[in-house]
């Protein structure tokens, strides 16, 4: 029904890690910066911004950071904070894309920025849990760490697998990411690393665990029409959006070992884009923890449910594999600056995909790309499928 | 460009006041459910959800309330918290609007709720701080009734006036409410009352301030199409959006007397919907403080610039003069749930046009309606047009 094609004009990205004594709004000024000049637009061609952040009024005590986003970019259009948890710049990303289609505005700004490790372990912590429930999961206790360790449990329950199966998951994003220099760590592990780590949370040890990063994305969208108009390069289209909703609390759900904000976001994404999972080439998808890249793969429809546990050990996610998974380095190795993931992961598949990304002769004959960004338990799931256009 | 109307199908809002040991979420689950049943649709019709909400983080340690929105409304639809301070859900009114207009969805659900009155004074404040600029406002110690008095003042020093202007702002608001059961305050004041009311922020006394207060507010928006297909009644129409932003701290701006975001927003959403300010019959403005009004009135172009003064004074904005202005009691009387007051300027506004509100009459024969809805000093601002359709 939505024909129109919406072209990634440019693209841009802080390295993601430790940045001492930047606020966000420095980090995502570095990122827009990067993705206009990338673009080749005018800051004054922006008609909107979409900002994704999700603990700034732990991190700042700043709220209202669309405005701060729009000003810090020195962009003069209307900016809006989009929070979804760890989702909150993909979801900035579908705001972005929709605005375009509605057919009066040419140009976005999206992205995201999260500063985090000027908090302690702790409070970083704490801050996060507001993305699970108040009152039935906050107050209780629970952590994303517990949280995700009950996913895997009940996976390991119900469809077998092992830690060592998980391993491989991390130990591949590492390998991904060793020549990435936006990348947090750009160290290969291996299999007796990840086991022999300290515990998190069981059977999670710290190898299984995205970090606590800082950083900020970014990328400018334009209208198909715009591109031809103003002669602007753009062989990367985001063709397909879906977004998906779950119940915030995990104990509310049938299922502790599907995510089905994230089937819908996939079912929904690749309608609009007019493809079936089988015509992926390759994702970028929310590994937050080992397991859940394995969810993410069989949310995506890559595997039937219960199967994709063993695809990292098997190769067939890996650069070299059939399908590879998070060859940025995913949230485990790239970083996890939480506001700021699902716009880099915008970021990083356009330069896989224009060929200008370290790894990008691993998908050379690549033509369609899915993202795969998920907030808290995967309460709010957010798919986009790019594909090399020209 | 746009042509397609935007019904409203439905609206709801809950009484704003206190609520005691209600969460937020449970104050939307009650303004949701009186909007879809209102409107007349399955909750499994809706699309997708739209929540404003603020400072959830801090008054409950709840961020990521999209997805709890849609739980508690019993919508299984995709839902994304906005946040624009307490222009939240006006910038979720929008998202609902241009979301409906990409043209792939029929039914939105958009709204907000705010839960403050569990915190203290004090508490609220610090709160409410986070609205605006982190480095440059917040660590000085400025407050919103601090910034909103050197607006005042700077006003007053350079176009005149005096607080007893201000007060019948405040009058006339609160003699609009004394008969809305959804109000705060149902409860008359006099100029005396407020000149002689305790001192907030100079000039502010406390009948200039809008309160603390816990609400909700919905709305489902539907395509015409949808309207007409299942024949739901939708004699008011979303003809016009638009958002403007500014500098987050008030320092950066090149005048403290003007609010240019607003200008903005009215200018897109006036280009947009096909009027002009004297095409408006009504309008519900964003009376955080009495000058706020004020300065509302001149920046949707219904007076020029430092002439707005004197409206409520010369009964140019009461119920029955030429403009009646937030016949709803405004922020002021009807109270301010921050996150939830875009929404329920829609609400009102809506009943006040179909002839369900108790000020109807006031404006029986208007046709065009504005709602202004502002974020911290009018960082962010978003303009919608109602207009009477059948």
């Amino acid at each position: 029904m939505v024909t129109m094609n919406v072209r990634v004009a440019g693209v841009g990205m802080t390295p993601f890690g430790k940045h001492e004594d930047r606020m966000g709004r420095d980090l995502f000024a570095d990122a827009a910066t990067e993705a206009i000049a990338d673009a080749g637009v005018d800051h004054e061609a922006v008609d909107e911004v979409f900002f994704g952040n999700f603990m700034g009024e732990f991190a700042e005590v700043q709220g209202h950071s669309g405005p701060l986003a729009a000003e810090s970019a020195g962009v003069p259009a209307p900016s809006t904070r989009i929070e979804s948890a760890c989702a909150s710049s993909g979801a900035a990303v579908r705001q972005g894309v929709n605005r375009l289609r509605v057919g009066d505005a040419d140009v976005v700004l999206v992205g995201g920025a999260e500063r985090m490790t000027n908090l302690s372990t702790a409070e970083a912590t704490e801050a996060l849990a507001a993305a699970a429930d108040a009152a039935w999961e906050i107050r209780p206790g629970i952590t994303f760490p517990g949280a995700y360790s009950l996913m895997a449990n009940a996976y390991f329950d119900q469809y077998g697998g092992t830690r060592e199966d998980l391993a491989h998951v991390a130990v591949k994003n590492h390998a991904n990411a060793v020549e990435n220099d936006l990348a947090q760590f750009q160290k290969a592990i291996d299999v007796d690393d990840v086991l022999g780590a300290p515990t998190v949370s069981s059977p999670f040890g710290l190898y299984d665990c995205s970090p606590i990063s800082d950083g900020a994305s970014a990328a400018v969208l334009v209208s198909e029409s715009y591109a031809e108009e103003h002669g602007l390069e753009t062989p990367v289209a985001i063709t397909g959006t879906g977004q998906g909703t779950d119940s915030l609390a995990l104990m509310a759900r049938e299922s502790m070992t599907r995510t089905p904000a994230a089937e819908q976001a996939a079912e929904a994404a690749y309608a609009d884009a007019g493809i079936e999972p089988g015509d992926v080439d390759f994702a970028e998808v929310h590994d937050c923890f080992t397991v859940a890249e394995v969810l993410a793969l069989e949310a995506l429809g890559f595997y039937e449910t219960g199967e994709a546990i063993s695809a990292a050990r098997e190769g067939e996610t890996t650069a070299d594999g059939d399908l590879p998974v998070n060859l940025s380095g995913g949230l485990k190795a790239k970083g996890h600056p939480v506001g700021a993931t699902g716009g880099a992961q915008i970021s990083e598949m356009t330069k896989l995909m224009r060929g200008d990304h370290v790894n990008s002769d691993a998908v050379s004959d690549a033509t369609v790309g899915v993202t795969h960004n998920a907030g808290g338990t995967v309460a709010s799931a957010v798919v986009h499928v790019l594909e090399v256009v020209e």
